[in-house]
């Protein structure tokens, strides 16, 4: 008796290891060649509510490259993330995918690409409204002509170099008013302009700014179309999150917190660069001061709390993420103790199947209309937009809660 | 305008290393020579309870050694765990301490102390009816003596040899008719009768058996005496109650998980014997399998998780448990991943400020008048009487409810 | 000018995983397509000795069930140690290798293989003597027909159970008495018997008996044909046989080593029973006592030094052997010190370049007319036969001076 | 019949953590308190050589500080290296020592200390000239009131900005000149060349210039005086130097070797400012480079090596260096392999009998006229002086090597 919701999944990054992941991992658990394990909307509590079936997404998306899917496809079978035989049975899948792709507009800052696509070169030379209406035409094309829904736009290109705050992002009227004076934007922010004028949800799962500005949180208010942010939440940063909030109940004394991250993927490639990294670890480091400084501390000496965050490129690791974490603490009379772990992770096949999450859940908050920062997906990002809270256990009963509200009867 | 409420803390095993670690961090305490850190009832919410203070605490307790009290002390500055210039200070509250020491009983099975109180073999030959007798006229006394409002009796004795559940158990009435037959009980169990038979609220620290049996239960419902239990969760397994939620709630399949844990205390001594470890060992493993096994599972193989929980004694490392976890998990498109962490902590300095917070928690229950399993502490324990959550967030949140519930205006 | 000396390389244990990398790898040195990475005769010192070239090796073996050799090489496919192209690639050689796989003799105790060949059942009851003939046979057809010039038998089968130490074994002639009066001897004496009274040189790379009984090297001496044993080092106990060295160097007292060895492959499995168990675990403590114990102790307190080994099976991890360490060690002043490691490494690996090596070293042992112990290999294993030197690097001395010493020109 | 050999051991940086290590630790093997565990030459082989005993050697030294002695002990008794009765039990020996502490000179472009010694500041007005006739006329005075033999200087001060190497260092006459003339010197080579030039052995324990030039070499060459360094290897690197050999010796490919240093003492907060870390950081790298790079490559894509030695200052940690090291690798057939280890090592009670040992081993040449540079003792140093071995196991052959031709009969 259910009407079959077909529901357009736009990523921006279209052919980037996350987003090759996405293609590849959806059409493996629509022919049933692919579990849904990592998947959380396919456990309950979220699986009672009333989501779009793996078989009711529709991809396309936006990037500035021009090397194929196949071809990213295949670095994934390199490093052991995607199965020769997966990627050979789905190849149609991957071709329908890639004949949605089309090209992205570049971030002021950045060159350097080895494979840039010329047509994202071309639309550079626009103005950043005409940016827009480009940017909005090719995700019209797509719905149209896929007898869409509705589409969910999920930001996964690489991080920007980090800007400051722009006076002109207070509100909407101020920002429109500068998009219409022509002063440059950061492109995640004209990504997400682009999608939530256009009645889009926007899915921000990278550090760069995209819809986290007043402005666009008016926009998206006003308009009632869902929002949620920033930055994946996947590895190093999802463990400290249970931790941290263990030492605070256990009224221990954090005193030094020591994350040393190891990647070797394009991701870590562009962390390199200073201005790009500076946005991961401000992003990366906010959980524990949030959890064990403002709230968690122990005694007067709040200030004492040492932390360090680190991403270091190690080529070898593709796209294993190697974290090895060192805290130190005090307990009871002053005994110094510590816990160390190491996380190895695999970062596509640890994001992947929470972008299909984040799909379901917007696509499922467009159909309610519930327009706005929908604060209630925290536990998907390491800066949650709309909510201050980072300690993990507390963002999964957000969600929990949101899905025995909505749950099918 | 509030009154001094003098309650006692009657430890068992109190010349032992943790009941040793309570009374001079007390005594620190009280003289403002050490922070409250790690005694989460000195943090909000529990410290918005109307708690007796550290000052208003008046300890004794039952040991079957003869240990001095000081010497108990001396191992623990040795192993740097109390500072000397402490132990010197609080000397004349370690005397008081020690003058409230009576010999306790033993557990039928067990032998082989070094130091053993020769009245406690005494002790040994009564029937389990006049042992009861005997413990009860030791805390009465104290009570008497002290003008103590009410104590609470917390039980840190070496673990017990595992013993089959006894049909006796089932009911108060069967159990009484057991102790007036003269058959022989669990040196926990004896302890824990006469603790709550004579309105003295009953919290176990160790696996033994001790009030968790439905006998007891009753008998603590009836007379409105606070019991909770069991096996303080200070290391290892806290850690593991809030890992496993993570890979619950990112649908993750735990494949294994292997915990090395090793330890120099007497307690590790004890724990050699495989009668005592068993009882260990199933309290440590049964947080993974309540979070992953029943609730947690994704697939249908749920009986794939492969588990392992090991102690073993390493003398060199005195009261400094050491444990090495691995844990490999799969997620999205059978990406084989692990995450590892090594645990270094003072098993004494975490356990002492738990006991304080137990007795001042167990006294507020026993001023309110609420009798029966005190499910709300269950994040205390690695195998929670009364409530069938190991999840260590949820187990803070039932506290925390508790805490909001009844917080002073 | 040199000509070409073709050298058989006779597996025990042949459809294994060691031995199937070892042709599946062997093939692909000589096709071009894989690296020598691994394979220490392939860089100096050892280059330099006239070593029989990759493709001059040929291949043959027995084994006790009857799993296709493809199959096995699907299963090194599924755990990421073979690539599937490879495996294509090389099928022809495989072939070849299987049509010289000839069914072997069960070790007595044994029992319980899915896959047995029923062939191997029916040697088994044969005398020891007929079954010493019918492998002698094997490979003489072997060497034949392939027009060998000698062959090396490796010893890849499963670890036997632990069998006392027969009187018999103590002299040529009363071992030589035993087998004629048909006394029952382990697996791996008879195999090693056959080879070395038939002129092959006898290589154990597993913990079992085989060649390192007075009798067999007394033979191996009388005969002039090279042997070498047990029990291939390729990880954790390779690690400890740097490490402690290093301990002993800088006078620091070892106070508890602790190892916890983590896999998950067939040989985990058999390891599982403690009779077979038990030869491994005393072949990976004894490096330890060696180092550390009789030379390298400080003080005098030698008899202080607490270890453990333990193998435990993880069926996740296949072949993907993941070792935790643990030394706690004291310096000056008493202060107590740790380290730590973690090893994560694929066992066949690791192990079959070192069954390359140990066919080159033994062929030119062969050459030469090197008969008996060949001590200088003891680099290759956990009990070195010949020598008791553990410390890896005294070890690699011995066979750069043996490299140095018998170099071309 | 042996005569007393009075030695003086001259500390520069006197009243740091390891020269107050050494004052204590020595004064406790004097007086019997303390074992020599730590102390290589107290074990065989190097115990057989003629060196001077504990008792024979005589303490003083330079420093620009002037914290006291006592002050520098209660500091390593909180951190828990040394113990409070034993610093109560020798405070007659510290005594001693800190009646023999001098001001010493200041690097040039130093600054910034707490606790600066004004007439330290006094001597950095001096020419250079005249800086080392101070230092000299202070050693002499040491010897001559002492009534010693000789005296080897153990150079031990904070690490020096790095400099660029300067064309005068390249012969002693150029050198001589250039001090005349009143060119500025970093202070390490003003101590070296006093000593030196006043015939006093000299060995450098940090990765400051020291006697590492061509024209001090030449002075020590000529004049007969053994000099030796640089860097004390007591930690990460140590370890470092035993397991890359391994990587080596298998032929292993090391494809990333990452190490990330936590340590809080003064060590490590000079080692904040960059220009103070690179040399150590350059010393702490060579290692690998030596080992791997140019001997252990195997393929031809040396340069694919990616390494990475790093500092930070965790102020908790204090004395104690926790190093975190990660290392892929790569093995037969393209697997990928990891070796991880954690050190957790106290940094001072490392040094200071490695400090003992260099100067009872100095003293030795001093006797036997053995001038130059000490190649034998480069298993001592990260950046060995005379040898490009980094290997441990090599360097401690040399040493053994040493031993045994100059045992004592």
């Amino acid at each position: 008796s259910q009407a079959v919701r077909r529901t357009g999944l736009w990523m921006i990054g279209a052919r980037g290891a996350i987003a090759t992941t996405v293609a590849y991992g959806l059409a493996g658990l629509k022919h049933g060649l692919v579990d849904a394990i990592g998947v959380p909307t396919d456990l309950e509590p979220l699986r009672s509510l009333d989501l779009p079936g793996f078989d009711e997404l529709v991809l396309g998306g936006h990037d500035v490259c021009r090397r194929g899917v196949a071809s990213s496809a295949d670095e994934l079978v390199a490093s052991g993330i995607l199965r020769a035989d997966l990627v050979e049975k789905v190849a149609g899948d991957a071709a329908s995918y890639e004949a949605w792709l089309r090209p992205g507009i570049l971030d002021g800052a950045d060159s350097g690409f080895e494979d840039l696509d010329p047509r994202a070169s071309d639309l550079g030379r626009l103005s950043p409204r005409e940016k827009v209406a480009a940017l909005t035409a090719d995700i019209d094309a797509f719905e149209e002509e896929n007898e869409l829904d509705h589409t969910v736009v999920v930001y996964l290109a690489s991080v920007e170099a980090q800007v400051p705050i722009q006076d002109s992002w207070a509100t909407l009227a101020s920002f429109e008013s500068s998009l219409d004076g022509g002063e440059a934007q950061p492109a995640s922010v004209l990504y997400a302009y682009a999608a939530i004028a256009s009645g889009r949800a926007f899915v921000n799962f990278t550090p760069s700014v995209g819809a986290s500005i007043p402005a666009l949180e008016e926009l998206a208010q006003g308009k009632g179309i869902p929002i949620a942010g920033r930055d994946g939440k996947t590895g190093e940063t999802l463990v400290k999150s249970v931790l941290a909030p263990l030492f605070r109940a256990r009224a221990l004394k954090v005193l030094a917190w020591q994350g040393y991250n190891m990647l070797g993927n394009r991701d870590g490639e562009s962390l390199r660069d200073p201005a790009h990294g500076a946005a991961k670890l401000a992003s990366k480091d906010v959980a524990l001061r949030e959890i064990l400084g403002s709230k968690g501390a122990c005694g007067d000496e709040a200030d004492e709390l040492h932390t360090k965050v680190q991403i270091d490129y190690v080529p070898s690791l593709g796209d294993w993420k190697t974290a090895m974490d060192f805290v130190h603490f005090e307990g009871f009379l002053g005994a110094r103790m510590s816990l160390q772990f190491t996380w190895f992770g695999c970062d596509s096949a640890l994001a992947a199947p929470l972008v299909l999450d984040l799909a379901r859940l917007s696509s499922h908050a467009l159909r309610k209309g519930h327009g706005g920062v929908q604060a209630h997906l925290a536990c998907y990002f390491k800066s949650p937009q709309g909510v201050d809270v980072h300690d993990f256990a507390s963002q999964v009963d957000l969600l929990d809660a949101y899905a025995r509200q909505f749950a099918r009867p």
